[in-house]
């Protein structure tokens, strides 16, 4: 479990040392592999992915961009371990997730019309909209192409399982879309919708370098059960930093899943709570869903939808679904074998996952 | 090869009674199966997608609607036989082949801003870009899924086959897209775009039951030389059909290439060619790539266009490269051993391709 206190046993960024290297390790091994193979991509789409990885900036240059947490990459690496195989033979698995992660964002960001992503500007913002479609296109492609030239038996039992996390991921997106436009939308809803979008694909880092290293679909499948809860928790935590980060460790606006309207789990939990705070809550949003003036709404007006969705105690309760889903993915872990440093490396990326700051 | 006048051997759209049942038997053996995978997406993209296919209508209506030539399932089950499998083994890889044909027409006519595809109003124009991303997204992950889930290694071998064609067919349209915004394109550039937009996936259909049905690689490589060179067979007469086709065959606009100021091979054959007509039609196109009035340009300004590409021997250029890439496919074909049966088959189609009036 996540310590009660965040500074009890993290660094600033909620980031423990022993988490970093795992982080820094998935990041190291896979990069160069991911660079490489997003390097075949024809001109201009490799530079207009290079520029959406932050390896460069709009105007080509070299540039150290963020390339995120890494979350992924390191997970499969670990997979691999689980397996009792080298961290390598985990590495195609990490690239191909990456991509995928990676081509959803494209998409996302250009459907969803979101203009900034990691402190820079989206790429349909900077280089058009074809290129983020085609571009995202092209890595979805690679995904499949990184696993499947191995030409192994695993890499094809890998490469399906990250078509059904991919189709899943596609099937939240077009949730969340939907979302959008309706009203209300149920707990279990955005749940499911959350499951999709972030729990399936995290579900098969954690399965696809086990895959590789030749784990059985059993082991495979409580890995992903371990993944998808973890997805969950890693969710959870994401929707109270849409609402309650620091901009300055986020990247993005204040308030900025109030300011997309985003039903999002703090907004559905504290909906569906009852009570004086969440009718008031509920009788703002559906006049803002019919406002002409809220792309003008002042720091105040999302300041106090932010005050009512925590009275309501939707902040709370998606605290706790946090905790929730950890202590499952937790759970999980404890029905396969796996080397005892491995699984205490799954635990703490748990723990980091619930008390990250970012 | 093709007779000199098309009315000697076929019906009036350029297609004799062999052709007929053989398209026929694609459309029938694969069409059921492709609509039972696209009945797996989540709503609303099963419906999105059924209106793409022509199954329904805007108002989400059962319809008739024009399901295209299926020439690329024909070749699928051609292909399982050229291995000597039954037509029935190339029926996922026929699936496959037309969900990742019609994965890009989606993301296509978005980029390219094309309103109309088979008589009826493209996907973005009804749905919104949003839908037709995703539901892009969606056949594209779902053509791998329908190979992968049959979980053999002849699978894994097919999909990997359809994956570098996805590349491929990612690749032209970035080569597409980026020639539209040049004054000049060579005839080479042009060939090797229309090679990675219709060749390589035509040669993926052809290839890919013969691999599910077992056959080696060389026998694949040898199937896919056959489809690359009657894809770009096929794509010369589409860019003929593009200026000169009949609006009631093709379902276009008259004149409809150049409306969208197109470099097709007529165009670039004909801008290469030297002499009055040649440099008149450069001088003609570089002005109408500056002008602020294209849009409203009459019939009559098209009409002068074709005449001087017809008069600078683009269109002669084009109708002989089409004869030339027929022969080069149908020499390929002496490379494999097949039943005479099947071989006479490819032949025939590759024959109809050439004098298709649609």
């Amino acid at each position: 479990m996540p310590s009660a206190n965040p500074a009890d046993d993290t660094a600033a960024g909620g980031e423990s040392l022993d988490i970093l290297a795992l982080l820094e390790r998935g990041r190291t091994m896979s990069t160069p592999v991911l660079r490489a193979a997003v390097d075949r991509l024809a001109p201009p789409m490799d530079t207009v992915a290079a520029y959406h990885f932050g390896w460069i900036d709009a105007e080509g240059q070299p540039s150290a961009g963020d390339g995120g947490k890494a979350v992924r990459p390191a997970l499969a690496l670990l997979s691999a371990e689980v397996a009792g195989a080298a961290p390598e033979v985990g590495v195609p698995g990490a690239v191909a997730v990456e991509l995928v992660h990676n081509f959803s964002l494209l998409h996302d960001d250009l459907m969803d019309g979101d203009e900034q992503r990691r402190h820079r500007d989206t790429v349909w913002k900077v280089h058009g909209p074809a290129q983020a479609i085609l571009v995202g296109d092209a890595l979805f492609a690679l995904a499949n192409e990184v696993l499947l030239e191995l030409g192994t038996v695993e890499a094809g039992r890998a490469t399906r399982r990250l078509t059904t996390a991919s189709r899943k991921l596609i099937d939240g997106q077009a949730q969340d879309i939907s979302y959008e436009h309706r009203e209300r939308v149920t707990v279990e809803e955005c749940l499911e919708m959350e499951g999709n979008k972030t729990g399936a694909l995290l579900a098969c880092a954690v399965s696809i370098g086990a895959v590789l290293g030749g784990a059985d679909d059993k082991t495979a499948d409580t890995l992903e059960a371990y993944g998808y809860h973890l997805g969950l928790a890693f969710q959870a935590v994401d929707d109270l930093l849409g609402i309650w980060g620091d901009p300055v460790s986020t990247g993005k606006q204040t308030w900025s899943d109030l300011r997309q309207r985003k039903k999002s789990l703090p907004v559905v939990a504290a909906l569906a709570a009852g009570g004086p705070a969440s009718q008031r809550l509920g009788e703002l949003l559906a006049a803002d869903a019919k406002s002409n003036d809220f792309d003008s709404f002042s720091e105040a007006e999302f300041a106090t939808r932010a005050a009512l969705i925590e009275e309501a105690g939707g902040r709370e309760w998606t605290s706790q679904e946090a905790r929730r889903q950890h202590a499952v993915a937790i759970e999980a872990l404890s029905g396969v074998d796996m080397p005892e440093q491995v699984r205490t490396q799954l635990v703490a990326l748990a723990d980091f996952v619930v008390v990250r700051k970012r």
